[in-house]
């Protein structure tokens, strides 16, 4: 990961809870990716729905979801990291991909803007938004999932 | 909008924000928007580039795109606003479309999801990173651009 400036330990820490929610994600870990979330998170996803609010509706796309990706295979690719907290608000934004798709899988190539909110509560961080898409060519309406360098 | 929570003073101030600032892209008054950025807000807009770092980069994208939207006939529309602010840094997400395009524009019936992170410095909240998206549909690589509900 690319760290733009020096960070706080509240910033040192949402930028490992967000490495660590990567790795999650890439073990296919259910519960280990429901563990980031407040209960009450609202979730705008890469696809539909247009919102997930609250943790059943985010663990149902997960579970629908994981097991479309490879077993053991895949690993985070993160840049443009950049980290803000204060007081009990923080967020964190980041463009990434996942390597270790099969050849010519439709999301081999594929990179995401990633956004998320954190409030911290009973001193635990927990994500309460997030926030995941690529931008679309507004002629054709087809994505454009890819950075410009 | 939808309030879905008693605010805070922060918190009721980020949501004047953000009315301020659509009310400022229907007037078009490219002065006005780029007033509640920082300037080292990083942007990810709902059409490429993938990501606009900067002041300048984010004021040449305005100045491109507002010439395409109609005069005085836009108004904002918004919901399920969720607002959270601690200590200097703040967030808001949404849900929006622009009411009064011509009939039969592509972005008449077109919904967004937003995200704004801001960070109050010298007493002010700026914004320091925005994000608006659409989903789409994996299968085809088209964007679904309408709430389910």
């Amino acid at each position: 990961m690319t760290v733009e400036s020096a960070l706080t330990r509240d910033e040192a820490q949402i930028h490992r809870l967000l490495a660590d929610q990567m790795s999650a994600i890439c073990a296919k870990d259910l519960d280990r990716i429901m563990s980031f979330y407040a209960a009450d998170a609202v979730t705008f996803d890469i696809k539909p729905p247009f919102q997930l609010k609250g943790n059943a509706a985010l663990r149902q796309m997960w579970e629908q979801c994981l097991p479309c990706f490879p077993d053991g295979s895949l690993s985070p690719v993160t840049r443009d990291v950049r980290v803000v907290a204060g007081g009990d608000v923080a967020a964190i934004h980041w463009l990434s991909q996942f390597a270790g798709w099969p050849p010519g899988h439709p999301a081999a190539e594929m990179w995401m803007r990633g956004t998320a909110v954190y409030r911290k509560t009973g001193g635990e961080w927990k994500i309460v938004h997030d926030h995941v898409s690529v931008p679309f060519d507004p002629r054709t309406g087809q994505i454009v999932p890819k950075p410009e360098a």
